[in-house]
């Protein structure tokens, strides 16, 4: 057997394949910020120093926003129940996810991330859980937590908690989704008050960028379940959907399938899965724009959609136009603690949205209403726009 | 105002004051293991490619000790009801302790600790809150929570965990006590079994370290607390006093104040504060020790315990014999963890005890009874000792 080369680690089982070999020992760890070289920084950092530390903020609490981590720290939480595009795979399972959320937050925001994955997947106690974490965190995102759970718990904990909590699969893609439909309509000569759009899937994104549109000034909107357009003529509709379904649907009279109403539509959102056929897509608007955003598979290939529509975007890096959550959430925490805010409003969400649709600029073309992922530009400009915003909706803390 | 030193923090609150400057914006960071240049660095370490490993977990949970960060992370844990010597000062303000704690852990043990701070201090929240956070973690240390809730939750939470839990209060102080008191035995020519022991606080500190001295060979042992001995002629004791009474003082039937009891001993160790009269230090045996453990205040001070006794320790860095947890608890999550230990049992903290005194060696001395905590062998020999023993013990995972 060949000796492997010096940087590919071996000793582990699936050692030689590049995703495993790079997750070898994790993806993240600790970094201490102070250097104990003896008694005297030992006395400072730690007893008897750090005792008058703690009596100061239990004087005033306002100290630990000083000298802690807390308010730059952000719990990453999940249940595991929907990972990816994997399902309920369990927390254990769902660690690789978190630990790269975590990554992302340090190197696109500056913000130290801790994975915690919950073994329970009852809302009450997932509610539970992390109010008596809280006073560890600055922050709570909420990951790939199933729907509709993720929306009450959600609720309850913005209700309860007076910092960030901000559930990404709905919030995340749903800010950068709004940035890339900014831009589309733009380019296309539309504005957001006159088109019609259809989102395929109610679930924990598609709810989120329904309801982000809507904020943003859309009126005619429909949204499509497995079993057609959610509207009040329906009797099977969740709370969600049936709060959805007036805002939405009802207010055009749209109804029946994802076939029927897409037909003369302008733009189409999926974040379904599944697949929309070609004849389908032919029959949307002249200068459509198709965003299939479901990973790996989107719901319309780019081949196919760059047929009929003159705006294609995915969730994938390998094509233009990618909708990628990195482009928000770093940025979104990060102006949030700048702000030292205490929710994340509808308002700072939209900023996001504005800040990054902006940053396109003169260079706006079919094949880039989005900046890339690594464009260094995103995460200051995203944190800059959220804190000023928690500024104007006055949720900073005093 | 003269412009400040490059080195001085400025703009905060207790700005210039040196330990609210090492504390400034926390003692701790997250740590990205992989650098992302690129989009390809991207769908390695997040989508699509980290679903791979979280499929290889959700098909083999063993695939997370090479792929993730857990085996490696223990949660610090507290309550914040026994902070230090502050008592209850609540979480948010012993948030300082814990993150110095974690830069402990990482700097002595190489060991990813987080600190958690939990809103509640109920016996049964913490625990089902621990045991929800579980998968997150690849070991749990508890800390500064009061007695005697801290000794139910240990329990509960070793009962219901397959992963190391230790309860540093005890556990730390008590390996680090016994390490001590080893070699001063040795030194003034006593055995373990004919030595007479009295130990002062029924804490957290002083009933861990009362069950390592009788683990360890001890049999004429005295505890006690502000109401004198405890023994089973008092009928004012909880369930954990009850227990030890009838363990130590009943066999030779002690009973008294702290100046009976002391009369004609060998040993003191005080874990409880107070003052111990110098009269009373004077009527022990010759050559006796004195252990006065209580930061910053020993309950016999060094000058005065000198006078008297033959080998003197306290908890403070500036006296020789610094009974210091830092020389416990890196070392045994280290050496439990590269044994993937699923517990710590009592063998692992009597190896850690004996590795520490063995350290001293040949320099055994009046005022070197025990390493000091930049010793650079103490994290690696506690390490090795601990993970031998586990696997004497039995409890590495298969």
């Amino acid at each position: 057997m060949p000796a492997p080369a010096d940087d590919v680690p071996t000793g582990h089982p699936h050692a030689g394949d590049p995703v495993f070999d790079l997750h070898l020992g994790g993806k993240m760890g600790i970094r201490s910020a102070v250097e104990l070289t003896g008694s005297e920084e030992l006395s400072l950092a730690y007893t008897p120093g750090v005792a008058r530390v703690c009596t100061a903020i239990a004087d005033d609490p306002t100290m630990s926003e000083h000298y802690t981590w807390v308010p730059n720290t952000v719990a990453v939480v999940t249940d595991g129940t929907a990972v990816l595009g994997l399902g309920d795979i369990g927390p254990a399972a769902a660690m690789p996810v978190m630990e790269g959320k975590a990554v992302l937050f340090k190197q696109f925001g500056n913000v130290d991330a801790i994975p915690i994955c919950l073994a329970t997947t009852d809302v009450d106690e997932i509610v539970e859980t992390v109010v008596r974490l809280a006073p560890s965190f600055g922050g709570i995102n909420l990951e790939d937590i199933s729907a509709p759970r993720c929306f009450e718990i959600e609720r309850q904990l913005k209700e309860r908690l007076d910092i960030p909590v901000f559930h990404d699969d709905q919030h995340g893609t749903a800010v950068v989704t709004l940035a890339a439909l900014e831009n589309a309509l733009r380019l296309t000569g539309r504005t957001m008050h006159e088109t019609r759009v259809v989102i395929s899937g109610a679930g924990a994104a598609g709810v989120a960028v329904a309801r982000i549109l809507l904020a943003a000034g859309l009126r005619d909107l429909a949204v499509v379940d497995r079993q057609g357009v959610l509207n009040s003529e329906r009797s099977d509709l969740t709370p969600v959907k049936e709060a959805l379904a007036r805002d939405t649907a009802d207010h055009f009279g749209r109804s029946g399938t994802l076939a029927e109403v897409l037909e003369g539509a302008d733009v189409y959102i999926g974040v379904s899965g599944g697949t929309v056929p070609e004849e389908v897509v032919a029959r949307m608007a002249p200068e459509s724009i198709i965003f299939g955003l479901a990973n790996p598979t989107p719901e319309v290939h780019p081949d196919v959609a760059h047929r009929h529509a003159r705006v294609v975007a995915t969730g994938r890096s390998d094509f233009a136009n990618q909708i990628n959550n990195v482009l928000a959430f770093p940025g979104i925490f990060r102006g949030a603690f700048d702000a030292r805010a205490t929710s994340i409003t509808e308002g700072m969400k939209l900023a996001a949205a504005t800040a990054l649709a902006d940053l396109v600029g003169d260079d706006l073309a079919e094949d880039l209403v989005i900046p890339g992922p690594f464009d260094p530009r995103v995460g200051p400009a995203v944190a800059t726009a959220v804190a000023e915003a928690a500024r104007r909706d006055g949720v900073t803390r005093a």
